[in-house]
């Protein structure tokens, strides 16, 4: 069987939750970063013209939280039962949600910035402070008071969601999101393969 | 024990997959449906602030897709391994990606409809391409093959997809789409629920 490769911009963003995933189960994968650059001659090798992908035993898996899901139930760092697992898919959809939210206003042109003021002013504080206490309630966790596939969702995503809410002040503001980012990156062979990766910003 | 309610706007949208499952499910269900007009009032008693909210159980359920898989494995509509499970989760992810390309712009101003015209011309057909091949690759399912979560997510949908892409003619277009949908409406215990539900175009 060839080595898994996992196929991803050369940016953290919404591949990095896979790679840390493939690191904590032990996978010696290749960590492919597609530049920019290549990316248009990539793309249509792509199931949905998308990254992430992952060729694992042969198979090809597309879709950032799919794989994540998929990689974590395999690695047993699913919920204990549905219902469990129905937490973990609440607030990882949560995550996203903040980060779409994010994402709508950073794609935008000059002429929204205001949109982007009040968002800063109402939705962010309403909706950080709501993952904020959601870590807390979980012990320092995304679900279930315990580490999940959740938390590597988040870990791997925090930086990228930092830069998209233009909130490098995120770290002070909510302690919990970096404690949370380091629990997940001082675990040993996520640790391992953090200190040898390329380093990104996001 | 009290009934489960399911809270929702009442519109199809992001809410009806899982009215759809608590259906077929037998659930002798309240179909809550909270008018605009009243939802400011609401919008504090929810976990995050948004609908869709399941009562059930005692607990709360909120996040659409997390609700739809939930359910969907509640009612042995889920795939036989984390294999199957993993290519609903991937399906069912493409399509909400086509679903946010067409809300990102159905909410832009008029300045973007230049955007609209772009994305007509050339991300739409790949994307609703890619779909309709996908569908035609599973039987006439989102996924596996089978009846699973993913079909009821595309069918509770898709009429709010066709109204954001502003393509009415998209059942003539791609047949496999509107069948799909009819294959779920079909369901005994589906239609007994859609034909006694309040009417809404999308």
């Amino acid at each position: 069987m060839s080595k898994p490769v996992f196929h991803y911009f050369p940016i953290k963003a919404l591949g990095e939750p896979s790679r840390l995933l493939l690191a904590y189960g032990g996978e010696d994968f290749e960590d492919k970063r597609v530049t920019f650059e290549d990316w248009p001659a990539y793309k249509p090798h792509t199931p949905f013209g998308q990254m992430p992908v992952l060729d694992l035993n042969g198979k090809q898996y597309a879709q950032s939280y799919a794989i994540a899901r998929y990689l974590g139930r395999k690695y047993g760092l699913a919920g204990a039962d549905i219902e469990e697992d129905f937490l973990i898919d609440q607030n990882v959809e949560f995550v996203n949600d903040i980060r779409l939210k994010a994402a709508s206003v950073h794609y935008e042109n000059d002429a929204e910035l205001k949109k982007q003021a009040d968002l800063s002013k109402n939705v962010y504080p309403t909706m950080l402070g709501r993952l904020d206490a959601m870590i807390k309630e979980n012990n320092g966790h995304i679900a279930c008071g315990k580490l999940t596939w959740g938390d590597f969702v988040f870990a791997g995503m925090y930086p990228y969601l930092k830069y998209m809410l233009q909130r490098p002040d995120l770290d002070s503001e909510y302690p919990s999101f970096k404690k949370l980012e380091e629990t997940v990156y001082s675990l040993p062979k996520v640790k391992a393969f953090a200190d040898s990766a390329p380093q990104c910003d996001f």
